[in-house]
């Protein structure tokens, strides 16, 4: 098959080098033609330390290299990922699969990444399908054993993604329920926002896992009422990525959340991560869609409170703690 | 209310504080009345360190201090909870609630805990609820927020636990899923030990991750299979306690589970963990009852042959990731 992967960051390489691995005609696209060159040059990705890239990998700067491609996989960051669909919709045909796998909700249309995708290419028609999970993509590059979920309404257009990817270190399990995987993944940075918020304050495990569990109760109301599948956060892409992000040390979100936890304001600790905290920008979305669609999140809520408006901590914990007794 | 908690451990101990701070009359039973003696002169519990037993609570070494409760606490190990139980059922009445806080199930007869004190307690007709759930006793002496479910049929039951635990630290929900709720916390240890497992053998966070998100899977299957409810799993009782025990540096069965990833057998790892690794005689009864009601367990069977038989872990894995395509 003939792939191409727009977006040569850790994640897009990491899944070219899985797809190359496969024994597809992988193309990994950068935004910048310098970046291409580099890589092609140097066979190293500095995201991606002590990894070389397969020689079988090819490299371009131009996004008419997506002309011809089977499958397309998106991997830019949430915000270039409107632009990237429309500056390749005139190269994608009915049947091209394109997979995202970004997380992450547009800001202010509150459009799933694969909602953003089909909205730029509509005109083509080609299936859209979401690939999702607990997967640090170094990880992956090391090829140590990962699991992800593929995601879409069309079940063919799911299996032809499991089994483009699918090998003995990147196990794919398929779903028809791309709205619960889409936003497990992008919801889950506020989560790992509040749990670094948590470690940040002293509290323990078991103050951890009960914020985790019941975030992820809450987010399946959520999903719910957007018309997706409770059980899909029971899966890899829901409770599984939240595992990995609130309990990993790499975690931008986590890290700025235990800054917040030691005493620091929301910008103070946005400025010394030094890096966008999705989950800063996520709690506003998740607000919006939660009144929008009338669920109750009282996580998220407090999470939005503590970070965009500075509320105390502490009084947020006495909150959460002493609400109405309720059953789970 | 007066309340009695039969097992002076960790966990007995952390519960009877909870019981005292918030008014109730306790008293915590010990096995040896050396113990209950030492306690009650010390006002220590050596394994909650740095933690002073309320003025308030007693301490007993004769089981004839279950007359006239209102509430039973029954928090021994499993192997015990059978005798135990028959020593009180001649002090408890259709008016006490017997509330079983031990994780286990039964060896040959596969009964869980509120089953075993059912069954010596038939006569007397107490409701027997499970409370269960990720709590490091020594976090909840520390007061840290933590959550738990209690579960019964009964849901009044169910409800007079809740009200009686339940404080700005101790948060309780409810569940009428008592199947669920106790296979979840006797399952996971055999899970803590796979982790420790990858943990040893140099796996990253993804795998990790996907180890715990498809146990919770499985169990579910069980759980289902045997009456109970899948979405429990997705609660406090299943992945919540799962996400504790697995990530935890206090684990022995995570501990045991590291060294035999690292290469020694199942009896040397846990002569080097020396204390009872309750994952390894778990696995068995996961096994006996996974054929009993014709549930497919991949991780649990491989588990138990890796334990059990010395199994290869690498064929293993092998095995697991290399599974036919599958829907989640």
């Amino acid at each position: 098959m003939k792939v191409v992967v727009l977006g040569s960051g850790a994640w897009g390489t990491a899944l070219a080098m899985v797809l190359c691995e496969n024994g597809h005609d992988v193309t990994l696209w950068s935004h910048r033609a310098g970046k291409a060159a580099e890589l092609a040059q140097s066979r190293q990705n500095p995201q991606l330390k002590g990894v070389t890239l397969p020689a079988s990998m090819s490299f371009s700067g131009d996004i008419a290299c997506v002309q011809g491609a089977d499958m397309v996989v998106c991997a830019t960051a949430s915000y270039a990922v409107r632009d990237t669909a429309k500056a390749m919709a005139p190269y994608v045909t009915a049947e091209t699969v394109v997979v995202s796998v970004t997380k992450g909700i547009e800001r202010g249309s509150h459009l799933r990444m694969t909602q953003v995708i089909a909205s730029e290419t509509a005109a083509t028609a080609c299936q859209v399908v979401a690939l999702s999970g607990p997967s640090h993509a170094e990880e992956v590059s090391r090829k140590l054993p990962t699991g992800c979920v593929s995601a879409s309404d069309n079940a063919k257009a799911a299996e032809l993604v499991q089994d483009a990817f699918m090998n003995s270190y990147f196990r794919i399990y398929t779903s028809d329920d791309p709205v619960g995987v889409e936003l497990g993944g992008a919801i889950k940075n506020v989560m790992a926002l509040s749990c670094g918020v948590c470690d940040g304050m002293g509290f323990g495990d078991n103050t951890k896992a009960l914020l985790m569990t019941r975030a992820i109760t809450e987010i399946s109301r959520l999903v719910l009422a957007m018309g997706g599948q409770e059980a899909t956060l029971a899966g890899l892409a829901g409770v599984g990525d939240l595992i990995v992000t609130c309990t990993s040390g790499h975690s931008r979100n986590r890290q700025a959340g235990i800054l917040i936890g030691q005493g620091k304001s929301t910008q103070e600790a946005m400025d010394a991560v030094g890096a966008v905290v999705e989950g800063y920008y996520a709690a506003q979305s998740v607000m919006e869609l939660a009144e929008e669609f009338g669920v109750e999140m009282p996580i998220s809520q407090c999470a939005y409170q503590v970070l965009c408006h500075g509320r105390d901590v502490h009084d947020v914990i006495d909150e959460l703690m002493t609400r109405s007794k309720k059953g789970e």
